[in-house]
């Protein structure tokens, strides 16, 4: 495999006892997933796990150390319950300090605000070592440190530290996907699906059932890193759908 | 600890490169998390893995051993991609045998469909040993051996799974939880939520922030397995933030 041909891959640990208890769904799965795949990086795991510093340190090692990049949401605020960096700075072996960058950025920000109390000049502590991701949206910055970047739990302030970071990550060809939706039960097309996957070796195919408007249908979707074995494979299955007298909408459902 | 203390828990896996890719948001995490805490079964931890069957494999593994439960979503359909079935009964060390109920489920649902094709009876698929739930929104059942449990993917699918499972698992005292929200950013009451959270032993304060109409606040979430405990709490934060000049919002914003 040459250089060129690396999969780059990450893996994303999810810090929230409000995601576990279902008190808040999730949004960062999808955005970081969206954002990673246009950075040609592909997110391989997630983990969500407590507020507890034992599992963050647990969960944050076996991802890093299996995926290049690593990526945690939440607990980097400044309430008794944001403990990421202090877990992230144990996992990797290193003490946590005050960035005086991140300081100066807290003053200022709250500088007609009632200026950096105890309590939020937690928000400049980072494991020794680690780089800022600056946040537009809010005073306290992301952190980032080798491989592992630190994100916020706040889906819109994640937005922005995502933007912060848009271009700045190596990754490799981005997978490309097309769409195929047909209404109709997938199980009458699983001969279909799965012929086409065996004939286009470069190619995955993924098969997304749903139920809407009282009707069941499902959307195919074809990967591959390759845009001409891509065509080839989304060719054969509208082919082979159509010939089987199904109904095709390009680009799904 | 008697054993009417025993706090129950429960891993969640889901399997789903269509979560990994972004293109699906996942709603099954906050689905069965908010349904295990009224069985009085804590989530304690989720892991997303792409349609990889050593993948599988090896979170089935990890999240059986670490708690009480594990619950799977995705992966139980008619397509080739659908290979939870297999990747279960390789981690429990079952075969997957046909199941004959689940056969003559899907003949009776199939009957005016078309009949049970080889697809289709993929779905009767279960690891030896295995016990069928009752799946009233489609013909494919979901799959319970011993603590394991494997769901549908589809969330409206796996919620009428999970009614099909409500009182049949054995749970603890439910998690209480009570919310005070307040117009301010949570790093203006830090100290106060950590000096009660510290003056409560029994209870967790949670503190989620968020911005909205152009404004920040926080929810603040208070969380016992004791009602007294979890009022004297509540009571306690909202005096402290009340002093201190905060206006509370009881029940959350």
């Amino acid at each position: 495999m040459s250089a060129s041909e690396k999969i780059w891959t990450a893996g994303l640990v999810i810090i929230g006892d409000e995601i576990l208890s279902g008190r808040t769904h999730d949004k960062n799965i999808a955005q970081i997933a969206s954002w990673l795949q246009v950075q040609g990086i592909r997110l391989s795991e997630v983990r969500v796990v407590p507020d507890v510093q034992k599992r963050i340190v647990e969960a944050v090692n076996a991802l890093r150390e299996a995926y290049d990049y690593l990526f945690t949401t939440g607990g980097i605020g400044p309430t008794h319950d944001d403990i990421t960096v202090d877990a992230v700075a144990q996992a990797l072996g290193v003490d946590v300090i005050v960035h005086p960058t991140a300081r100066e950025i807290l003053e200022r920000y709250y500088a007609d605000k009632g200026g950096v109390t105890e309590a939020r000049l937690r928000m400049a502590r980072v494991p020794e070592g680690a780089e800022l991701i600056p946040n537009r949206m809010s005073g306290a910055p992301g952190i980032k440190l080798g491989s592992v970047h630190l994100m916020a739990g706040v889906p819109h302030i994640t937005a922005g530290m995502l933007d912060a970071l848009t271009g700045a990550l190596e990754g490799g060809k981005p997978l490309l996907t097309e769409t195929v939706g047909c209404w109709t039960p997938e199980s009458e097309v699983a001969d279909i699906l799965r012929e086409v996957e065996k004939a286009h070796e470069n190619c995955q195919i993924g098969s997304y059932p749903f139920f809407r408007d009282g009707k069941v249908g499902a959307n195919f979707v074809v990967r591959s890193t390759n845009d001409e074995d891509l065509k080839n494979a989304v060719e054969s299955l509208r082919d082979g759908l159509a010939n089987a007298g199904f109904e095709v909408t390009p680009g799904g459902i």
